[in-house]
């Protein structure tokens, strides 16, 4: 099972594949859904069950749906051990505006039915399909062209992506591990156009942003 | 006053024009700086005067500076009603990555010394000059054209960036203000590619990130 807050996608769970098993409101007026296992609770009744320091109006209690048989897509986001539930929110909902519909997680990527990784996620979680599987045995095997960020890449600017690909990002300290490191085909690059030499690297997920803009503007 | 948290943008500040009043360390040898007015404490003391859940080995507190004379560049991000310290912080990050070197807030923006903006610009704010002004009176005088965000303006990878401009974000839930869109000359989108007809649009701080990219490829 997972939670879902707020009325907005409660509203937008219901019009999607996944199963909604319970829904818990202070205001089932406001919330306006024609669903039978709707529950009335007070307000200290919900902040017990919420996982948000000022819960919103309406929670739900969903089903986690059996993972779909596999299939590689010819664009996808391939995560190294993201950690930061925000992070890989933040990049679920990337993928969904850049319509990437498959992202494949390392297995110590954070768990995409966290409820921070849910929020971030703005609903994106309902279109954009994910799988956690062993990076090292999928990444020799793909037919994409496996494509990492790195310090020391090929400009962003003048690479030139090709149609089918696998952007892969890496962990928010460390990096990419090293054996995904031995299956990239190519390494790229953001570019540092400020004088500053501080160290400081885009967030994993800035980065992700930059470079699907980048993808798209070839297009 | 204004406080730092962390050896790494201790050191960075000891290195700049900013000054720092009192240091207190919980570890004077990590720490490793000569400055006169450190004070070790113990880290029951350091977690009183910390802003952090979990505080660092040190924090200091720091002048304010006098605000500089004004003078308006060629590039510059201007910034309507950002309320979020996290975006505010991350623009400025974004702002120094990409060589944009100051930033003109609306009255109303968060404050920029406020510590959780400090510390998501991970010390981009010693390098970046920010002002907050009247962005009504301002933006109707710039000798730089104002182009702003909008979900319906010029696709961002068909419109060519002038060389002079000020890049205008708008506020988190409502946007820019009506005073700020009478003033633009040119409105801008990012267009979205996924099949969602979802209305959520990116995040401020990740827009802002998108587009910076694409006027940096077009140099």
């Amino acid at each position: 099972m997972f939670l879902v807050e707020g009325n907005k996608i409660i509203r937008e769970m219901l019009n999607s594949s996944f199963k909604i098993k319970e829904i818990f409101s202070i205001d089932l007026e406001d919330l306006d859904v024609e669903y039978t296992e709707t529950i009335s609770v007070s307000a200290a009744e919900l902040k017990k069950i919420s996982f948000l320091q000022h819960p919103k109006n309406s929670l739900a209690l969903c089903e986690i749906p059996l993972e779909k048989p596999f299939q590689e897509l010819k664009q996808q986001i391939i995560l190294d051990g993201i950690q930061d539930p925000g992070n890989l929110g933040t990049i679920i909902r990337l993928a969904d505006w850049f319509g990437i519909e498959q992202i494949i997680c390392s297995e110590d990527t954070a768990d995409c039915f966290n409820p921070k990784v849910l929020m971030a996620s703005m609903g994106s979680f309902l279109r954009v399909k994910i799988y956690y599987k062993n990076l090292e045995l999928y990444l020799s095997e793909t037919k994409n062209e496996n494509i990492g960020t790195d310090m020391q890449g090929e400009n962003i600017y003048d690479f030139k992506f090709p149609k089918n690909f696998n952007l892969i990002l890496g962990n928010e300290g460390n990096g990419m591990r090293p054996k995904t490191l031995e299956n990239l085909h190519k390494k790229i690059t953001i570019p540092r156009f400020g004088k500053s030499k501080s160290t400081e690297s885009l967030n994993v997920s800035m980065a992700t942003g930059i470079i699907l803009g980048q993808i798209f503007a070839q297009k």
